[in-house]
């Protein structure tokens, strides 16, 4: 059997989401973040390939990156349609942005989010210059490519209920915990409003709101 | 028939080089960069999604993002072992690596090569500060996880000879604009012996010599 080893407020989320809405059988093991650093148990992390969440084993298999594991579970449910196969209509666009939430939009944000931290954590002496640099890079290199994809994205909610057309798809749960945290992110989304509409309808899902509850301290951003 | 937009010296070569492995038919636009500002032209930038290379067209679908473009031409390719299916032991791996190049390692990889260009191009006044400042983002965030992932990816390569295992498969792929890239930035690769092996025999292969000549200017670094 499939054991989701389930750090808490972390990328996580989006397979416990994926598993609730499958329904597949599984084990969980919870894992709580040091209460100090906020990073994961050294016991996780000696599981996992780059000691990073998400985790899932099977047996002998240790396998770790959330688009990964979606497709490693996804094998157990042939029947499901939540992957569009290559005869699907939606196949074009279920592999552009299944893959770009990973190599695209979750980089972008996260890199943004670091950058973030960064500057708040200068010393007080330079941080001033230190938020300037970090601010003129987010301008010049992530803001630009975070704004093309969100407004692509926000034009194909405009045209479709979800995101790789007009049903429910893995690249829906691969854009979830992605969206959510850019929810959280003042002001982020505002230019979006489709985007916006689509998170608020995807937060009221029963599978999502079942794996909020079994995850107990989810809030959205990395801690 | 599906049209590959090659942008000149940009990880579209990742496409051209399937598509030698594959010696699948397609059609080939060539792009420039920009002389002066080396991004792509603008008639590049209208036909993909978030106006980014790789970019392959068929018909009225336009698709972008390396793994999703890879994934759709071998939906073209059914009879190729290039992407092992769910019943393939090399399965796990395969997906784990094919998913690990394009959503942590290449965005790590370009998040310190765009600190290395910010720190060069800031004032001369704050120069130092902001090179400083952009170093200990990289020191704390982006280092330790490149380090994990090179040295992960060092220990499958002393075991097998291709990232997913015994044989050779589009994880390889996607991996290889990443490593070249990588094996460019002096001394990066130099505590990975088995990553840098695994390199120079890659960039032997006649698909891939192929690709670089029908490229004819790729250097394997942004500009």
């Amino acid at each position: 059997m499939i054991t989701l080893h389930h750090l808490e407020n972390s990328a996580s989320i989006r397979i416990l989401w994926l598993l609730e809405e499958l329904g597949i059988e599984h084990q969980l093991v919870m894992y709580d973040r040091d209460p100090v650093t906020m990073l994961a148990p050294d016991e996780f992390k000696a599981l996992s390939p780059f000691g990073t969440a998400p985790l899932l084993t099977d047996g002998d298999v240790a396998i770790s990156e959330s688009a990964a594991i979606i497709d490693y579970v996804l094998d157990r449910a042939p029947e499901s349609d939540l992957r569009p196969g290559p005869d699907d209509p939606l196949r074009a666009d279920y592999l552009f942005w299944f893959h770009a939430a990973g190599a695209t939009v979750q980089p972008l944000l996260t890199t943004q989010f670091v950058h973030g931290i960064a500057g708040e954590r200068a010393p007080f002496i330079v941080r001033g210059v230190a938020k300037g640099v970090l601010g003129a890079v987010d301008k010049a290199f992530t803001g630009p490519r975070l704004k093309a994809a969100l407004s692509a994205l926000n034009e194909q909610l405009t045209v479709h209920d979800f995101i790789a057309g007009n049903r429910f798809t893995t690249a829906d749960i691969a854009f979830g915990y992605t969206l959510y945290m850019a929810r959280l992110r003042e002001g982020l989304l505002d230019p979006y409003p489709s985007v916006t509409d689509y998170v608020e309808r995807m937060v009221q899902r029963p599978a999502w709101l079942r794996a909020l509850e079994r995850d107990g301290k989810f809030v959205g951003l990395p801690r």
